[in-house]
């Protein structure tokens, strides 16, 4: 039977591979490279660094004889208005794709791999694309996920900050959601306070500057990370969107593509931080 | 100048790990084991074996010289209902034990690591710990955090499932939290379908087995992931429920700990899977 490893890789420091993310990479025989296109859905297109790091982790780590397979990931429609229509016909076309690569490529009882950014489980569209190659029933294979180091968890590091609050929840969504939700002030943006800290992705338009009432808002934002590129800027967030948006627009002109992601986190009333600290109700 | 390594090592299995893991493991002088006491913050104490399996990360890892310092872990008043105190005192309790340690048993130019289960920034105190032993001014010391694989992510990629769908956003709440959003008939169990796809951590009282309005609703449920433990039950949750509940039950009178989570998703809409596969709006 034929085997395709989908493996998180890490936030982009190639020390984010686990061990076993390492004996994955070392099983493969053939490595599945889709070569241009957004890696992270946001809208940017990401350039060749990122497919240069993807082969300096295969030839750190694979072992001979091993194969790498390039093919042209299909373009992504960006000019109309529905934007879950078009990455599911995205997602289809990435199959087509995927379905010739492990039909023409891989033979059977070989070992296939495809190196995915961060965390397989957070947006990330390959799981979907082999769900969708299996269901069509022309290519069988056995598949196995790696879980990775998110950038969501490489941010939070980096900031040296935890995610959560005890007892509190938190709130993982795209930009363009917490955009709509800017606008029509509910949910995360206006909403109950239920929603709880907020994970921003995919957020190519700094929804985050338009947040109403929030003087009392801390973003924790991070570019790269785990790269030599690496920005990090955190504070309230009405100080600090005007310095984040500079330095997006400026990185992400010089290197032709930016991954980011941040947290937004209301500070703690007074009173919430007085009971915090004395430990008392 | 003193330096803590606060290193997030995965979910239970030891190639969880990352590289960079490996080598903060590598580069400790002293390494802080806390011995007793809940992980996971369910109120599970956990037993030996994870402080064995601790131990085992660090001899397959650690460079001589190297020594181990265990300290008792506080014990956490479980008996009142005001669940944010009785975590803040404990921390503070924590904190105590903590400033010890750095004061008495690391020397100066000397690095210290804690292991933490899963990732540092997912509903974990040892940060918090950590700030508030820097707050106090007495231990001084630079702090550096390895992000890991949570238990999260570690779950998603054993059901081989995204945590995410496309432009839907993901909550991350307590058990306790969606117990009490069942009870009121709001946020994430009855509340707007903004919340998306959930995500329990922390869930001693199977909060899931009372879901309203729940016919459509799939959970992916699992524990001890990663580790010969593995326990991974998955379906509609009216379908599962019981089983899940006597799983765990079995398990942690057996183990005499449990570290789990799981998802919860309701089924696309008939039409909204339609629109999915033909691409079509």
């Amino acid at each position: 039977m034929k085997k395709v490893l989908i493996i998180g890789i890490g936030a982009g420091d190639p020390d984010h591979l686990t061990l076993e993310a390492v004996k994955a990479i070392a099983a493969a025989d053939v490595f599945f490279v889709l070569g241009k296109g957004p890696a992270d859905g946001s809208g940017e297109t990401t350039a060749h660094d990122l497919v240069r790091l993807r082969r300096d982790i295969i030839s750190a780590h694979a072992r001979e004889p091993y194969r790498v397979v390039e093919a042209r990931d299909p373009e992504r429609d960006r000019t109309g208005d529905a934007y879950a229509e078009a990455v599911v016909d995205w997602r289809s076309r990435r199959a087509d794709v995927c379905e010739r690569l492990v039909l023409d490529e891989l033979g059977d009882d070989q070992t296939g791999a495809i190196l995915v950014w961060g965390d397989p489980a957070l947006y990330d569209s390959t799981l979907a694309v082999v769900e969708e190659v299996l269901a069509r029933g022309s290519a069988r294979f056995h598949h196995v996920v790696i879980p990775g180091v998110s950038s969501v968890s490489a941010m939070a590091a980096r900031h040296r900050i935890s995610l959560t609050r005890v007892a509190r929840p938190l709130h993982v969504t795209t930009g363009r959601r917490l955009a709509r939700a800017i606008g029509t002030g509910t949910g995360p943006a206006g909403g109950p306070d239920e929603f709880g800290d907020v994970v921003v992705m995919l957020d190519a338009h700094c929804a985050f500057a338009d947040l109403p009432d929030a003087d009392d808002v801390d973003i924790y934002w991070g570019a790269y990370l785990g790269t030599p590129d690496e920005i990090l800027i955190s504070g309230r967030v009405h100080d600090v969107a005007e310095r984040i948006r500079e330095a997006r627009e400026q990185a992400r002109a010089r290197k032709g593509w930016i991954m980011d992601t941040y947290l937004l986190r209301r500070a703690p009333e007074t009173g919430e931080r007085t009971r915090g600290r004395t430990g008392t109700a």
